[in-house]
């Protein structure tokens, strides 16, 4: 197994099953922190570096937040604003300097692989907070914890699910992440719903295939919902050449409760990596599924908690340590009732 | 009473008396941890979530620095970085996401009613710190705790007090709601000095008088400042028209040491909500006013603080465990002296 | 000698050489909870408001890095978003009101000599982070321990020391100060490299031959880096009528490993403030050199976190306490390898 400790976090594709079968199971011990019925200050002193130089308000706050969680300190930077890049500044030296001011540093930059030309300048761990359209990491793995957990109560496992993916496929980021961490996986049935110009690249389609998985295109739902889960997406609308293009696809695959009843099985959870367009003209997931248990959209961002916890964690080898340093709440949470 | 514990502080009108009562008492409790004679870490390991969707540099900074002093961690978010919300997502979605990383929130917005709409998604408290021209409460929480401690050592309390109001009194949000909280005292006699245009709107106006309060309306200084306190504001230019509208009104009510001396009783206390516009063409309260021991201005701005303390002890339940809390202060300060 | 505690840190020019021995040998002792042999908590509850009026991403992380290395909590601002000051507030009331939220305060600002202007409104100690073409103390106090701290393994103090500064030495803010700074010692041998119009301005020079060193002004590499320390600088091109102005002078005086082998001596260090600009045309310090353990430009950066540990420990008077307040690192770091 690769080892955690002191390494960077820049792509799904550097773990084997066995490494990712450590960080779901780190991720689930940090439920009870991140759920407050009790805390840990493992972390106490530990510097994490935030570096959003593309700004995104939730991914950053959750890898902030993760790192609270375990008691450390968080510096933040948010914005186009190192201006010493601007000066001629190679990413090699940004790297070497903020290292001497951190722990560990999450970033996040709208440059393919430059989060990955970072770290080598980098003292201490890096992980990869998005890169462009390369890479996101950590949301990949929220992804993966959130299917295992959601289905472990009804007695299933990764191996051998039943998921249905839906949007646009060509360009969501996280579909193509979670594909590839489902090809270590056996016995995968996967359904690709989309219209045909946004499929899901060929690429991807080969490595589930080489898995082994069955692999199912379609631009239907009819039929194609009974499932274990439905990943559904959000047109990219950045990714397109004009907004008008883009508004071609919006709404196609919308999913509400009437749907869901005709379509899906009592168990099918549905998922989503938000925000979601709850606009009428687009409304991929209806504000009337909200009050459906099996909606798992709220709990899937709250897992990007305890995943960038895991990491943190790992990449700081203090996973074995948490217990240790455990703490009463001290205030009033409503999460822990 | 209300029950402050995992509730949200949206506005003045949701507090009867007992309410504010409560408050002010445990902002008293917060000064010594404010003024560095000891400090508190009761809400060690808590997260605030500071979301400044309209920047304000000195109620952030005053939030913050709030819960610092209770001994929680704070993440942050300033401006319209929040593109999750030009993507299409609810106030709701945002809300529900947000707050699973966080134990309270604190939250600006220049929508009106932005802020309530956000609550209702949010599983962990909200505190408003400003929704546009509608609500402020934590500016009027901490006037009102400033009128009470300033009038204490001389034995008058918050029934029966003499207020004079002055400058823009159209515009000036603080002063709205702080005749909203005056409403709940008895015997107030309340002045309102304003260009005859930028008087006090009718339905305050009608709620202090329905409190039996004694309301005057005027555009002149003389003969009105001899009352217990002056509450200065600032012309408001960002609500004019066009700037040349608000300069017809600048410099209408300055003050300064000369007409103090000539109109005022010699325990009347000046407050501004601040910043106060100390430009020569406006010197709203003039700089020779700096060395009267009655200008309140500063200490009324260190009072935020301590109100905010007591609204994130108060919703997170802690406002009895203080003292266990305790700890010395181990660095140098002036402010202990 | 001044007394540091409660003091602001605005200039060099407030130090004589027994304070600067002081902050030099207080920086030493932070070393170890830098480099993570341990770590201290001294300032464990103490707040920092990290005020940064014009955006610095290295110097603001630094300052904030080092507060957090002593146990403290960071508040920050950045850019101009003190709307305040646009709507007419003088900084004497803007630092009354934020100094009542911290116990210390680091501030950058594009204004000359607005930070010292700002002082006068603190209760609490303001520590000098840049002022526009004014000062930036703490980059002169951090160059100077640097050539302490290299010499020392040679038996070389800063009495004696041979340097050579070279660059755009008329605009270079760092290389002003620093030679301020090496007025208060013996014997030094200073040797400037710069085309003729950016040379060293004749006030800078005066100080330096009325402290008794010779002072070579020069054009020209060849003969005159036999040293112990080269200090190399930046163009800075924000400085100049144009930016094809300031191309003219770009590239003079690369350093490459070539050119150091033939004109340096075994020792002689190479130091630069950074960022450097590391595009081919101007390549002021190949990155050939960056295998080069006589390079010191990363343990430079790193010594400035030293550095503002120290002057946080001093102005707040803890520079006596830090020992009593170590705790071991828990988690794995390079760092103290």
């Amino acid at each position: 197994m690769m080892t955690f400790q002191g390494s960077h976090i820049l792509s799904v594709s550097q773990f084997d099953r066995e490494a990712i079968s450590k960080i779901l199971s780190v991720s689930a011990q940090m439920a009870p922190y991140a759920m407050r019925q009790k805390r840990c200050h493992v972390l106490e002193g530990a510097i994490l570096n935030n570096l959003f130089f593309e700004p995104s308000t939730r991914t950053r706050v959750s890898f902030g937040a993760a790192f609270n969680l375990l008691g450390g300190f968080v510096r933040e930077t948010v914005g186009e604003e190192n201006s010493s890049l601007s000066k001629g500044e190679s990413l090699f030296d940004t790297a070497r300097v903020i290292s001497g001011y951190s722990d560990v540093i999450a970033m996040r930059h709208p440059k393919m692989h430059s989060v990955s030309e970072f770290s080598q300048g980098s003292n201490v761990p890096v992980i990869n907070g998005g890169d462009g359209a390369n890479e996101h990491p950590t949301q990949a793995l929220l992804d993966l914890f959130t299917i295992q957990s959601e289905m472990s109560p009804h007695g299933k496992t990764l191996d051998g699910i039943n998921i249905t993916l839906m949007g646009d496929l060509k360009h969501g980021r996280t579909v193509h992440s979670l594909s590839k961490l489902l090809s270590l996986y056996n016995d995968v049935n996967i359904t690709m719903i989309a219209p045909n110009d946004l499929q899901m690249p060929d690429n991807v389609i080969s490595t589930l295939e080489n898995a082994g998985h069955k692999v199912t295109l379609t631009d239907s739902i009819e039929g194609n919902l009974a499932c274990d889960v439905i990943y559904q997406t959000r047109i990219q609308q950045e990714r397109f050449a004009s907004p008008d293009e883009a508004d071609l696809y919006r709404g196609h695959f919308s999913l509400n409760k009437e749907i869901y009843r005709q379509y899906c099985k009592d168990h099918t959870v549905i998922m989503h990596p938000l925000p979601r367009d709850s606009r009428p003209e687009a409304n991929e997931l209806d504000t009337d599924l909200n009050d459906l248990d099996n909606l798992a959209i709220f709990r899937q961002a709250q897992n990007g908690v305890l995943v960038r916890m895991a990491l943190f964690a790992l990449t700081l080898g203090v996973e074995d340590k948490l217990t240790q340093y455990e703490k009463p709440i001290t205030w009033h949470s409503n999460k822990n009732a």
